[in-house]
């Protein structure tokens, strides 16, 4: 099977070390095919970077077809563009937070989303909002880093088990998501850290979750509904 | 004071009518500037449309102080890009949704709009979960007109009453919001048609609503959080 | 446009500050008809009080036709009698509750309300569970000040700053509002209280906002669901 | 056990059978002291009734202590002045909903509400709305009979079999609580009505409920808090 | 009246002492028939705990009738089995939580559970959700003593004492339900010992709650609704 | 990768077909151990039945590690031991209920649940509050058929064809969630049914989702909280 990777930025984000981690809990006969936009923000880290990436994102996700592709992962916990892609393309489209949310939900009674500045939390409230869960999400945390910086993996990890300890011992966390898709490989280190404190919670990555949910929906045949998603109506668009 | 006028298509909608209508409740020295984009769908009726839609209409948001303007009205009942111009420029920025479900929550315990196409339904829905008003909402219905015929007022306003009195009596509607800023002009005719039945309920016009709502916040010296919308980082966009 | 503009409480409290700064943002042909209760308590800071003074607020409701108004102003946070005048008269009615909650909800995602005394923080949890909108609401804090000593405003203003700040820090808050109507002329110094400290976000006066929402309805020509509060039965009333 | 039992109206409503129907389930040594106002409506279908019943009310439950009473059941579905009157006096006191919803809830999943006039029905749902049990309430329907003349029993026991009915057949409800503490002694003929069809649910008396909740608060020793219902300021009340 | 009283743990737990004080609210002729499972855990701590006691818990539900029972308590706060045996038998029957929970929402508008150990508190949220409560519950806090070291009472009192205190002061608790059936005779000395500090909050027992609660069933004749609680389909169960 | 597969009754329902539907979407090597209780009920269609058959699910629970297994799938929908079985065991544990919901919630705003019997319908909502999706859920149908004839596959289909299209057209179901995990094989029958009828919406097998979700986390080294689900303390349990 073949998915579409869209890299829904224009910074130098692009690695063999990501790529690798993304296909790690796939099947073997599953590839990535990986896309990245030419215009718009080097990171996405607000509304408005989600804005401009949204009409590139949305380009690539009309070729997912003729790439010979059965799913899309939008590599943004943002979920930038997943909407709109869900009437463009009649096939499971996923970005990272509602994979990453869902399971976070079957697994604790009470999850912290740690992500990275303080821009996205608003954004972050909107998806929780949408998708009802609302009442599951303890809180969101943010490591203060920019995307861009993600790659000191050993300030990151630091920063993530500091929070993830915060957001247990004062938000009542009893699961943590990583509130980024670049914050990558960490979680058996963060779920050391807590552990040590004598946490034993479930530690989630966003990303490769949300890649086995989209080769899962491929597998069981299921993809969005288009009675909540429609087919986009005809019309001029210049 | 000056006010933004943006008008998020392309289609060619703008009319001497429109421009007094949304006047109308304003002071007399209260200017709309109106701006239309120029790339972007010929109308907005799915998410899309807003996606494509939203560059350009940040584009013209950036342009308001120069163009000495206090505030700013996006004009779409979908409310696209509003929340990212509040990252980009420092005052009050409202499409439809807003002001329009604010007053009606005001003035009725539960309320239905009536929007064009099916398409937009999902979308309603998240701005109502968003705002934390999903108890108030009634019902969603549709006059099943595309945006670019709702210049055929008479079948407009025959539909929308259709839908009124529907509303009230299947879905216990206690008052309507119209569910488009292009549906112009009717609210007294649809209160007197539900009226005629013995159903005496606010009929609220979001576009109206919003420019006044927009007025009141400058006079009032009021604007979006910026703990809530915060300022957007520096970084490369291409 | 003549409003009628009821002080709801016995206590010496019309001052021509009040009654200016009530006034400022209207347009200028708007004309507030001031009418005080002769009976009741001198202020309303518990469900007792306002149980008092709604019979004689609605007596004077009762003449606003007469009097020429079109529209009705209570004078008091804690909306008193707004709903059984909403039965009684035909005509947009508000406390300052309900017109604050509103608009605060649509400037920031979580807003906090600072009000009086400890004793009319359940009435306010009621209204915003009545209203919908528990979920925007972070927190309730007091200055514990008497109604009847706001007057003293170096001191009121220094509380709502402190109370301010400690919204922002402990609760989260994006946005305050003022829980009196009888907080007058604060709002400015309290946003510059908070941006002094990092925080640009909105303060809203709940008076102004009120008399602003209620002008704007009649300009609209828009009032209370007659199927949410219907006209009030005839019968025998001793 | 001496309790108050406050007549909210000054219609011409205590009868024998009501008085024996509310002691019905007291235990023997029970004793209910009756005072009705002297100033009001004679009947509460609304909240301007509620408004001008609550003043009479407050200064009958001021008189409870003296009377040696240690709970006061105040006689109406609206819960008229019940808020007041736990900051007036320091004993239980409950009107007719918050007692039946409870029990309602804790029987059943989903529970109707019948009661006398649409007028009434923005009021049921403000309770529900204060108590935090919207989520348990199907519906609220009405047998559209004012109250001054519910002792027309045959016809109100068939009209709340008839609603009864529609109840659990369009609205899904499992339970029936009369939502006015006038509908006497028909609890059985309308289950009976229900078990006819096959529906077998519990069909609940608000006033019985309350002064058999309120007589259980004495008997454990517990009372409203006085932290959601403080003791009233010392003022000025002309 | 005779009611079954089920101990639902095979611990050394029935003292003289407690069955006193299950009667002392009850009617004099109200007559509690205690039976104890014989299989299962020594004491209610977990899910694992329930889910072993509740099979015997319902054989003796299933005797209830041939005992000349009118309504079964189930006693732990837990309430295990209790859904099931409202399935199995057609009377009232309730464990501690549901009463509890009720009456502490008709007297104060949050409230914290006070329980035993960390292990059941995901089983009080639980429970709270399916009650359609949450928004009334402030907090759940434990004394951290197992079941069985209940009994002594100095140390339980002092811990429950703490527990509340900082129950009010950090959570914003407004009335204590205690989380455990066996905290046996407490709540006087808690609520002397929050009074000392200025909080005049009600202290609730469940236990007692919940025997009073079936009592005032049977008396009005309710019981569980049978559209929620549907009777057990035959079939074959080895 | 071995998993548990617990079959939660005693009926004869284990077939070829069955456990070939389950491996479908699994990897080649991930292998499942199928365990059937030997005490119990014959199906599970109450709360009775989930009651009886959680102490010997428990016990195969046990079992788990020595069997060498790292997951385990609870066969039924009920969702029956769940919860117990994550104290129980420190390794991905779930039933039908928790994926199946949270799959469909992300796919559709708005879900129906179409299960066997009435006398299930209680247990789904508890169970769908308890997950905080209640927002999510539309209504949940039954096919009236018990557990023991799932085995007529045709008139399965046609019900669960008929049931689907009516959740479409009268409650707004966006998706299907079989509401039972012996419903299988129907999914494309019925998803081409709907699709007949104009509605592109996805049809969910809660028991192919459940077991490729327990795959997903083993993988993903994901597994319940220990901090919702605490280990169980150590006490007698006879």
């Amino acid at each position: 099977m073949k998915l579409l990777h869209i890299v829904p930025v224009t910074g130098d984000v692009i690695t063999p070390g990501m790529l690798e981690f993304l296909a790690e809990p796939l099947d073997k006969d599953t590839v990535l095919v990986t896309e990245q936009i030419k215009k718009g923000p080097a990171s996405i880290e607000c509304g408005y970077d989600e804005a401009l990436a949204s009409p590139p994102i949305l380009e690539i996700c009309g070729q997912a077809k003729e790439l010979g592709c059965e799913g899309i992962f939008i590599n943004c916990f943002g979920d930038p563009a997943v909407e709109a892609a869900r009437e463009l393309v009649d096939m499971p489209v996923f970005g990272g937070f509602v994979p990453g949310a869902l399971i976070a939900s079957g697994l604790a009674d009470r999850f912290t989303i740690i992500t990275v500045l303080d821009n996205v939390v608003r954004m972050i409230h909107s998806n929780i909002a949408k998708l009802g869960l609302s009442s599951k999400l303890g809180s969101v945390r943010v490591v203060n880093m920019p995307v861009l910086e993600l790659g000191h993996q050993d300030e990151l990890y630091r920063q993530l088990t500091i929070q993830s300890i915060k957001a247990v011992e004062e938000d009542g966390a009893q699961a943590i998501l990583f509130g980024c898709t670049g914050m990558i490989g960490g979680t058996q280190t963060i779920y050391n850290g807590l552990l040590e404190k004598g946490y034993d919670i479930p530690v989630i990555d966003p990303a490769q979750t949300s890649v086995k949910m989209i080769e899962t929906c491929v597998k069981l045949g299921i993809k969005p509904s288009r009675m909540t998603y429609l087919p986009i109506p005809d019309k001029e668009r210049v």
